[in-house]
């Protein structure tokens, strides 16, 4: 989506070949109207199947799941946590994510009550990589014998492979944006 | 709100005398709606005032605070960040929060681009117990220079001294419910 695109451009910061930090609209600070945009491009491209539940994982796919809850109308989102606190049961569904930013694997867990079989469940997240976080969802769901709706995410860094990850386990991918490259300072986008 | 209060007495699991699990609809799973009603009680009650900015903590203040934004029609929500990430700059400001739950102190930060001098900012979290992680929420506001609203909870738990320890640094409180003690399987609200 080209407003999107044209945000990435004139705010992200290149750190280096990998990383562009957009942390100004997508994941520090959150530009309100630009989520919703989003939103409604999931809707426009997951809107024909039908949708119970919005899923993502802490802490920066929160405020784009709400979004997104709010555009497929859905009555509730959840997100898995990446650290037990103190009233996590034992009754949870686990999946084992690496992270490659932090450099170390985090259990993930929901409680088993928040996933349900048969539940329709599109999975949002803000950025899509390496695809751990996403696999690991998925991963969820399908232990809970929940249906995978999709995977809808803001950024993807496609030169990452993640989208291949997740889709050889037989789930759509949708992302607002694609970085095909970053190279001699310049982001060089991709349309799927 | 008696929406809230309903919810809680309705969904929450009593813990022991100081903790109701209410995570099946605030905290791990999140009802839409309730959070699109409990952001319009927080416009009611703070709607006189001019809002600019939404701010909040990872990670459970996020979807509130989004909902807020959309209340509010501010342009950005900020979260404060628990853990620095592998692109968190230096250039940030900072304030130590105990978490009773966790048991430990983290340093939370938020980038100094994202909080402006001068800035109305209205200060939106899930839970209000002992007020940690509003006073440190503040506190980056005042290094900032930026002009502290009030501070919005869903829930609050009276007995905790957290109300008393915000508003002794000058910032108005509201909480959508109010508990005021768990006893003998009964949970108490007040009306403040």
């Amino acid at each position: 989506m080209k407003e999107l695109e044209k945000e990435i451009l004139e705010k992200g910061i290149i750190i280096n070949s990998e990383i562009v930090k957009i942390d100004s609209f997508l994941n520090h600070q959150i530009n309100i109207e630009l989520f919703m945009k989003i939103a409604q491009h999931f809707k426009k491209h997951f809107g024909d199947r039908k949708v119970d539940k919005i899923m993502t994982i802490e802490t920066s796919g929160i405020a784009l799941a709400f979004a997104a809850a709010l555009e497929f109308k859905t009555k509730n989102l959840v997100f898995a946590k990446k650290n037990k606190s103190a009233i996590t049961g034992d009754n949870v569904y686990k999946s084992e994510v690496y992270s490659f930013t932090k450099k170390k694997t985090n259990t993930i867990t929901i409680d088993k009550m928040y996933v349900q079989p048969g539940e329709n469940i599109l999975i949002v997240d803000d950025f899509l990589a390496a695809g751990s976080a996403g696999c690991g969802l998925i991963d969820i769901c399908r232990q809970a014998g929940a249906n995978v709706v999709g995977f809808a995410v803001a950024v993807e860094k496609s030169f990452q492979g993640g989208r291949k990850k997740i889709e050889d386990l037989g789930v759509k991918v949708y992302s607002g944006a694609s970085i095909k490259s970053i190279e001699n300072g310049t982001i060089i986008f991709d349309h799927h």
